[in-house]
């Protein structure tokens, strides 16, 4: 048994001195919130990062989202396509907007929209499709460009997981109308909470910055109904510093993501998904999936692991279609996410997560 | 012509020093946000502070106001009666939450919600009556609830401008179904963005608990429609320090106010609104009112001050019934708003703001 929990994930920190070099600026310039110097240089750093053109930080991954959602003026009542195996954030922002949620099957290895059932899905009232690059598994985005295209479809993507993310070497932020980013401090990158929005189209990155201000185009002009949007600077600063160490967080990850995947490959009814050859991980979560022939079910893995001290997460468990506020919006078959649903596991994973640790969880996983 | 620019505000800031120790902490406890301990205790002490029973933080004053109007269950296409004299949070909340704003006249004296004139706009569509405490001004609670509890409609406070107001000994937190305080930088008391809600039901407060954290009522149970409210420690961290000071600051701003009151008193044509002896002041804002008589209009008198580097702010212009978005939606006679909102000048107001910068302010106001 582990002699402290091991939870399963920490969020990624700079030295504290280095942080506190950042508050010297901030007392400094008396300047906390609202666009200040901390926030435009992250922004433009950012960009380069992602590789993206156009970038907006706001204060978190659910603001973000809903500003994505309003930015693209979809009507009231209209429907959005969207999976039902991501975050309760997702169909949320849709329902803040005014829109329905509609959940549309996922696809048994990316786990990501199936974008081969998306059309039947689509109606007179349908304005757009919102995909999630879960896990950092990238939805099949040339396919969904493409109805988008031919349907006159509005395409959001949340890429709460894919911080970084590139498919063929193009950041993955480059795709549909708008993507989003979480910055959570659960998330690979982090600015303790936060987020952000990405687009090709310079003017709607204009609206998406006057959104998150509350819609206030100069002092004297407010045209649209915004919101608060804004990122602080305390979690600039964040973001400034973890910028700069996030490649080492990585290459961590990586190696315990190599060392997981080596000794768990071998044990039967352990399946570990894949990422395509073309597609760069982002190291957020890794995720297993319990099969059949495993000896026991996801749901008892989870518990025996969690009597040795060692926290798993059945993400996403309940899927959104389960919960009591979207339950009676099924228009589709979700077979496949009723069954993923039931057999994924995310272990432990973070940087500093010793090796002994992750040994020890599979070992607990081997001999159940 | 003042040496260096003099703003309207400037933020409470601890001494670096106080701030940089609350964050060893953090770090040593790696719990960056979701509820932590910073949180937790700021919560405990804020209850005190404002003289309530119930009090939830969020992570900026107008998310605090969407989950306010979102857990009281409005019906959609309802109607909020509301001040268009007030920030564009105000109404764009009532919008967020598929309502619609009805604007109502204000008073001459405190510039609140005109209690006399709502029933009038109260139609089989009205839900609820959310008024602002404007300035630190209450609004007349007493006919509000009156006129609520006969019409059975929900009342929300808007009371970003009344931290630590009372009336009659009792904190303002107290009155309607739900309260809602903003922390932002340019707050008496601040959290950098920041907000909380109260309310005298402990089971909406509850509610609203849940809400802030996506709809999650435990990890397999989500059934509201919930957001991102969440206040990080960072926030927290920042409370907490700033509750040590703010009493202090208050103390400064209400000698400040003393000496422009007394100067600018017997300026014909500058009208300085008063509180009622009730009432204890917040010191959130000093705002003085351009009547007929006086050399200059509003206008003129702002660009007079701005050239010498005096930045006031003309607080609230527009009023929110001009914003493009609500202009094709007044419904009653706005009167005296309109003639107050080309009136009132916020002048520079901070506990640091020396004499000698209020003196010269003065001085030009006097002399223009």
């Amino acid at each position: 048994m582990a002699n402290t929990n091991i939870y399963i994930t920490k969020p990624l920190l700079p030295k504290i001195e280095d942080y506190k070099k950042e508050l010297e600026d901030i007392w400094a310039s008396m300047w906390l919130t609202n666009f200040g110097e901390k926030h435009n240089i992250l922004e433009n750093k950012l960009k380069d990062v992602l590789k993206v053109e156009n970038l907006s930080l706001i204060n978190n991954g659910t603001t973000a989202l809903l500003i994505a959602l309003k930015v693209l003026d979809l009507p009231i009542g209209s429907e959005v396509i969207t999976t039902p195996f991501t975050f309760a954030a997702t169909p949320h922002c849709i329902t803040w907007n005014g829109c329905k949620p509609v959940f549309c099957d996922i696809e048994p290895e990316t786990m990501t929209i199936n974008a081969d059932k998306i059309e039947s899905l689509i109606t007179p009232k349908t304005s757009a499709i919102l995909g999630v690059h879960v896990y950092g598994f990238p939805c099949d985005v040339e396919k969904i460009d493409k109805i988008a295209k031919k349907r006159k479809l509005k395409v959001i993507y949340d890429a709460a997981h894919a911080f970084s993310t590139e498919i063929n070497g193009k950041g993955i932020g480059n795709f549909g109308d708008i993507t989003m980013f979480s910055f959570h401090a659960t998330k690979l990158f982090n600015t303790i909470e936060g987020g952000c929005l990405t687009c090709k189209d310079k003017t709607l990155k204009e609206k998406i910055n006057i959104l998150r201000d509350f819609g206030i185009q100069s002092e004297e002009v407010i045209e649209d109904i915004g919101i608060n949007g804004k990122m602080n600077e305390f979690q600039a600063a964040m973001g400034l510093e973890n910028l700069k160490i996030f490649r080492e967080e990585q290459q961590k990850r990586k190696e315990l993501k190599e060392f997981y995947s080596q000794k768990l490959s071998d044990i039967k009814g352990i399946r570990i998904p894949k990422l395509s050859d073309n597609v760069s991980d982002s190291y957020q979560y890794y995720p297993i999936v319990i099969e059949d022939d495993f000896s026991v079910s996801r749901d008892e893995l989870h518990e025996k692991l969690k009597s040795k001290n060692i926290y798993t997460r059945k993400y996403f468990y309940p899927a959104c279609h389960d919960y009591e506020c979207y339950k009676n919006e099924i228009y589709s078959d979700l077979k496949v996410v009723n069954d993923i649903k039931h057999r994924v596991l995310c272990l432990p994973f973070y940087g500093n997560l010793d090796i002994a640790a992750a040994n020890e969880i599979c070992e607990v996983i081997a001999n159940v």
